[in-house]
C-alpha cells in the first residue's frame, strides 16, 4: 500500500524489480479536480509571504487536511467491497506500506511511527534540550490529533474499538532509509560453525543410544567441583531415563552411576550437539552454549549459575524451546520431570527447529559484519562520527533533570500566580461588596 | 586486548583468519599459585551449598575480588615501559577489546562498556517491573563498585582524573553476539544509484562552465509557486556568481534573469549532481535529494520548506557538509554569502567527499537488505518475534508511573513512620525528664 510523490521513490525501488508486481486501482469518491485542488492550495502555501511562524500553522491546518483527504481515498478502498474481497482471497504473506498513510496498516489488520521534527542536531543547547522534552512530550497528542479521522476509519471498518496508532504497533520490520541520523549501529548473532565428527569411541556410545538418543550434560569450564548432594541427585535422575547421557564432571564422581551415563573430563560441546541423536542438552546457559544448542536444534534443560546466564536461560526459555531449573532448589524429581517434559513434548523440539532456523536466517554472517566494522573504524581514523553524543552529557543532563526542574518551577510559579490573584480579586470584590452592604 | 576463558572463544573468531595476528605476552606481579588460588576460590563457590540468595553476596564478593586481580595484572601490563614503548611505537588504527576487562580500554587512551542481570523476560508482571527499575538505578552504582580499582589506575597511568566509565564511551563500534535479545532490527542507508549521461543540449551548458563549475538548484516537486519577491531574490544572487545556474523553476519567471542560469521545468537531479563540474547543491533537504547529494559528494545550500526537512538539513550541516539558510529570513546577499563561503570554503568539499566515503562504506547494499528483511517477515508467517513487548504496554506502564508511584509512596510511608517515632520518643523522653525534675 504505497503513498504518493517522493515517498514512492524508495517503495519503488524495493518492488519494480518483481515479475509478480502488479497495480491494482479503485474507484474513490472524489473528482481529478478536487485532487488538483487540494494539491494546488498545498503547493502554493509550501512558500508563502507571512513569518516562518506563520508557516507552522498553516503547515498543522494542512497537514490535517490532507490527511482528510487520505481518509476518504482509503474509506473508498476499504468499502469497495468487491476488490477486498478480491484481495482477500490473495492470501498475501506480508504487507509494505508506507507509515504516512494509515490506510495500508488498517488493511494489513483485516486480511493481516511516527514523526517529530525538532531541527536540533544531537549537541543541543539548554533551550533546545527544553524544546526536545517539550517536544516528545507533545508528539502522542499530535499523533491523535492528525490521525484522528483515521482512528474513526479503522473503528468502524474493523468493527471494534482501535487506534491507528494500535494497528500500527503490529508491524513487525521498519525500513528506514536514514543513514545521516545520529549513531546506532548493531552488529549481532552468532556464527554456527561448521560441524567436524565425534571421536570413534564416542560415536560408538552415541549410537549405542537407539532411537531414544542421548543427552548432552555440561555445566561450563568454570564449575571445577560441586557438592556431592547435588552430583548425586543429578547422577540419580539421569540413572531413570531410556537415554544415554554423556556428562561432563570434574572433581568428585557419583557412587551409584547408572550404566546409560558416560562420565568424561571434556567433551566435544558443539559436535555432540550437531550429533542427529542428540535429544537434550543440559546446559549452564552462557551464551556460547546457548548458540550452538540453538544452532544445531536440540532444547535445553537449563540450570544457570552467575552472571547473564540466569537473563540468558529466562530469553531463550521465553521461546518454548526449554527449560529452566534453579540448581539450588532442584531435586531429583524435578530434574527427572524437567527431562521428560523437554523430551516427551514435541513441542519443544519444533519451537527449537524453529528458532534455529529464525537464527541462520541472515543477509550477511556476523562474522563478516564483525570484519566489516572492524576494518571500517580503522578506514576511518577511529570513526568518531559513531560515538554517540548522550556520552558527553553529565548525568542530570542526561536524564533531563535539569529541564524538568526548570518546567516544574514555570508550573509551581504560574500556579501561584494565578492562585495570589484569584485570591486578591475575589477579596477586593468581597470588601467592596462589603463596603456596599456596609453603605 | 583480550579477556581470558569463554570470552576469548568470541574474539578469536574475528582475529584467527589474519595472518598478521601475533600474541605479546608480559611478566605480571603474580605467581601461578596465586592465579590458581583464585579460580580455585572461584570455581569451588559456583555451585555453592547455600540458598540462591547466599549466591548473590558471594558473587557480589568474587566479582570484586576478580576484579582487584584483573587490576594487578593490568598495572603489571602498564607499568611495563617497555613493552608499552613498543606498542606505541606500533601506530595502531582500532583496538579490539572485551569491556569486562577494563585495561583495554585504559591503554587504547594511551595509544588513542555493562552487565545488568534480572531474569526477566520481555513481559513483566508489575513485581518484575519494580525490580527492573531499581535495578537500572542500581547500576551505576554496581559499575562504580566494580571497577573502583581500574577507576584508580586509569587516573595514575593517565596522569588526569578520570573514569573508566568516560573511557568506555570512547568506543565507537559494539560488536555484539546475542541474536536472543529482543528486537532490535534496523535497515537503514540510500542506495547511490547508477549514472545516467545528460542530454545533450544540457551537458553542452554544464560543459560550458569552464572551471567555475555549476550550481544546481531545485525545491522538490511539491512547490509550483513561490512569491514574485522570493523568485527575484534568488535570481538577483544567483545572477552574481561566475557559475552557471540550473534551476528548476515553475509558475512565473523572474524578469532580471542573468545570462548564467538556465530555467528548467524539470531536471536530472541525480545525472547534474552525478557531473564532475556540479559545485553545488542548492535543496530544500527532502532525503532523496539529500542522499543524491552525498552519494555525488557535492556539498550543499539547504533550504528547508516543512515537514523532516528541518531535522535533516541540521543533522547534515552539523558534518561541515553545507550552509542553512531560512527561505522566509534569507536575502539576496545573505543567500550569495551562503553560495561563496560553500564554493570557496575548500572544507565543505572536502567534508562531503568524506562523509559520500563514509556512507557508502558498508558490509551489504541498504536495498538487498530491505529485500531480505520483506522476505524474511514471509518465510517465517508474520515474524511476530521482531514485534517490540513494548506495545503492550500501556501509557501508564510505559512510563513507569505506577512503579514511581508505588517507589514514592513507600518513600513517604518510611519518612512519616520514622519521623512520627521519633517524635513519640522525643516527646516521651522529655515527659519523663520533665517528670523526674518535677519529682
Amino acid at each position: 500500500m504505497p503513498m504518493d510523490g517522493s515517498h514512492w521513490l524508495s517503495m519503488k525501488m524495493l518492488i519494480k524489480g518483481s515479475d509478480l508486481y502488479k497495480t491494482v486501482m479503485f474507484v474513490v469518491a472524489y473528482s481529478k479536480e478536487e485532487v488538483a485542488g487540494m494539491f494546488g492550495g498545498l503547493k502554493g502555501s509550501v512558500v508563502h509571504n507571512g513569518s516562518h511562524q506563520e508557516g507552522l500553522l498553516i503547515n498543522m491546518e494542512r497537514i490535517q487536511m490532507f490527511q482528510a483527504f487520505q481518509a476518504r481515498g482509503c474509506k473508498s478502498l476499504l468499502c469497495n467491497l468487491k476488490l477486498m474481497a478480491q484481495l482477500e482471497r490473495e492470501q498475501f504473506n506480508a504487507l509494505l506500506t508506507d507509515p504516512l498513510l494509515p490506510c495500508g496498516v488498517i488493511i494489513a489488520e483485516k486480511l493481516a511511527v511516527f514523526l517529530d521534527f525538532t531541527d536540533n542536531t544531537d549537541h543541543m543547547t539548554f533551550p533546545q534540550r527544553v524544546q526536545n522534552l517539550l517536544s516528545s512530550m507533545w508528539q502522542p497528542l499530535l499523533c491523535r490529533m492528525i490521525y484522528s479521522s483515521f482512528d474513526e476509519l479503522a473503528s468502524h471498518y474493523l468493527q471494534r474499538d482501535v487506534s491507528f496508532q494500535e494497528l500500527m504497533s503490529h508491524g513487525v520490520v521498519w525500513l528506514l532509509r536514514y543513514d545521516f541520523e545520529y549513531p546506532r549501529l548493531l552488529i549481532r548473532g552468532n556464527n554456527c560453525k561448521v560441524k567436524k565428527g565425534l571421536p570413534v569411541e564416542l560415536e560408538e556410545f552415541v549410537n549405542s543410544s537407539g532411537e531414544h538418543g542421548f543427552v548432552v550434560f555440561t555445566l561450563g569450564s568454570l564449575i571445577s567441583e560441586m557438592p556431592l548432594k547435588k552430583i548425586d541427585q543429578f547422577a540419580e535422575a539421569l540413572g531413570k531415563i531410556p537415554q544415554k547421557v554423556i556428562w561432563r564432571l570434574t572433581g568428585p564422581t557419583p557412587g551409584n552411576l547408572s550404566a546409560n551415563i558416560k562420565l568424561m573430563k571434556w567433551l566435544p560441546q558443539n559436535d555432540l550437539l550437531a550429533h542427529p541423536k542428540a535429544r537434550v542438552f543440559m546446559t549452564h546457559g552462557g551464551t556460547h552454549g546457548l548458540y550452538e544448542g540453538i544452532c544445531n536444534g536440540v532444547p535445553m534443560v537449563m540450570l544457570p549459575l552467575f552472571g547473564d546466564q540466569a537473563d540468558n536461560v529466562q530469553r531463550v526459555a521465553s521461546r518454548g524451546v526449554g527449560v529452566v531449573l534453579s540448581i539450588y532448589d532442584m531435586t531429583s524429581q524435578s530434574l527427572l520431570d524437567a527431562l521428560n517434559t523437554v523430551i516427551n513434548d514435541k513441542s519443544y523440539k519444533e519451537n527449537m527447529m524453529r528458532l534455529s532456523t529464525l537464527h541462520k536466517d541472515r543477509p550477511i554472517e556476523p562474522l563478516d559484519l564483525a570484519v566489516h566494522w572492524t576494518e571500517f573504524v580503522m578506514r576511518h581514523k577511529g570513526a568518531e562520527h559513531l560515538r554517540p553524543a548522550a556520552h558527553d552529557l553529565n548525568w542530570i543532563q542526561y536524564h533531563c533533570l535539569d529541564v524538568i526542574g526548570l518546567l516544574v518551577v514555570i508550573v509551581i510559579a504560574v500556579t501561584l500566580v494565578t492562585v495570589k490573584s484569584c485570591v486578591f480579586c475575589f477579596r477586593k470584590c468581597c470588601r467592596r461588596s462589603g463596603k456596599k452592604k456596609s453603605d
